[in-house]
């Protein structure tokens, strides 16, 4: 199935898109999901972030290509940060470069696991029982604050904007070999598979739920491969007027422009 | 006035608190405060965390005694970092020494600010008027993840049971210069003033709505004083039976017993 969520009538509606249709659903997807009866047009709908999380959780350092291109260390267990979920954006939505740090802000692309159930302390074995889907993440960062200003990752990674997500779940695909690309004004700038994570789905949602309860929504970004501006010669880094797309195999194409702020 | 939150007829509510009674709100506080006409008395209610927070932002390093005893630099801007809203804890409910790194769990005494209303790009001299009032909050923190294994602070600082929060929100109360304390086990552990955080909440709450949107409820650690247990000659980490109690003045004491997880 694919979820989508949107505004309809002035309220938040979840979605089971079939082609160039939406059924609309009658509550959100996690304890169960029907249908309502009524159907829209999806052309008609301007979709947004298809889940609104409890947490954003995240992980860095999950592919080796993407530490080695940036000189940093293997991890020997997955490396949690936060986003901050006022980050979250829609797609088609601006990613706005912001006035506290504008000059030094990267794409990440991410497969981001939408858990759909309450999930503490699970088996790797179990561990995709408790997921809904899967869906394109762009992990936004201003690398200097990231990375000189701060040396913790939470502020550089969320600004507004900075967490761009959709644009729907798909919940029939296994997410252990799936393409991961981005392009950025249509030149591919990142190609990989999640077949290079070096901790998979199963690992990270079982090693995150025993230190914290993942409730329903939460999202897990599972870390960006090789190709981000910042290790580039000379670095790439995002300008207004940029536009950015992440693609994943089996679940489609997450599309944003970049502005400046206002 | 003095907000509380707790469990009623299965309904989760607000309340004023009234010397022994609580009068019952019609809704969350953010909006607007409403009595129901409805009141209970204080005794027989069992508080929840005065709020349930988008965010739960946290910054480190923020009182210079504190910098000198951990053998930190002291930031030159402060350092956000970020804990997992599922961390939250109610007052009287136990902070849980986490199966995964139960061996350097310590108490951090910080003074909590409550945002009241959105807040985006807001002045210093206007921050106080987006504040809806303060509390009491413990930023328990596994040191062995946030300093040893990590690096980046997310998990160590957000396994469940991590946000002791309460016991409730005061709304007339300037932050400047209150006393905050930490005992354990009855026995003074920290004791300072809010006048010697570096940087002020007017200046924090401006800094970070530069960075990001302070929803209502969002809530801000502003850094902990000197006297924590990793600094101590033997370190002093909580255990199995301990009990820690964060004391502000003019707001009161939150009070968590301390066990290991099941």
């Amino acid at each position: 199935m694919r979820i989508c969520r949107f505004q309809h009538e002035k309220a938040i509606r979840y979605g089971l898109i079939h082609d160039d249709t939406v059924d609309i659903l009658d509550a959100a997807p996690f304890q169960s999901i029907q249908v309502s009866g009524k159907t829209l047009p999806l052309s008609d709908l301007k979709l947004l972030a298809p889940v609104s999380p409890p947490n954003i959780l995240a992980i860095g350092r999950n592919y080796l290509a993407h530490v080695n291109e940036t000189s940093s260390a293997r991890p020997e267990r997955p490396l949690l940060f936060i986003k901050a979920t006022t980050a979250l954006t829609n797609p088609e939505a601006p990613i706005v470069l912001p006035a506290q740090a504008p000059d030094a802000v990267d794409y990440e692309a991410e497969l981001a696991v939408v858990i759909g159930r309450n999930a503490h302390c699970v088996s790797e074995k179990d561990a995709l029982d408790y997921v809904l889907g899967y869906t394109c993440a762009n992990d936004v960062s201003a690398r200097d604050c990231q990375l000189k200003l701060d040396g913790q990752w939470a502020r550089g990674k969320s600004f507004d904007s900075f967490c761009p997500l959709g644009p729907w779940i798909e919940t029939d695909l296994s997410p252990d070999n799936l393409t991961i690309s981005t392009r950025l004004n249509g030149q591919v700038m990142q190609q990989s598979t999640t077949a290079n994570m070096m901790f998979d789905c199963r690992y990270l949602i079982s090693y995150l739920s025993h230190a914290m309860t993942l409730l329903p929504g939460t999202i897990i970004l599972t870390g960006t491969p090789d190709g981000v501006g910042m290790a580039r010669n000379p670095p790439v880094y995002l300008k207004h007027g940029d536009v950015v797309e992440v693609s994943i195999e089996g679940i489609g194409t997450l599309r944003n422009p970049v502005v400046k702020q206002q």
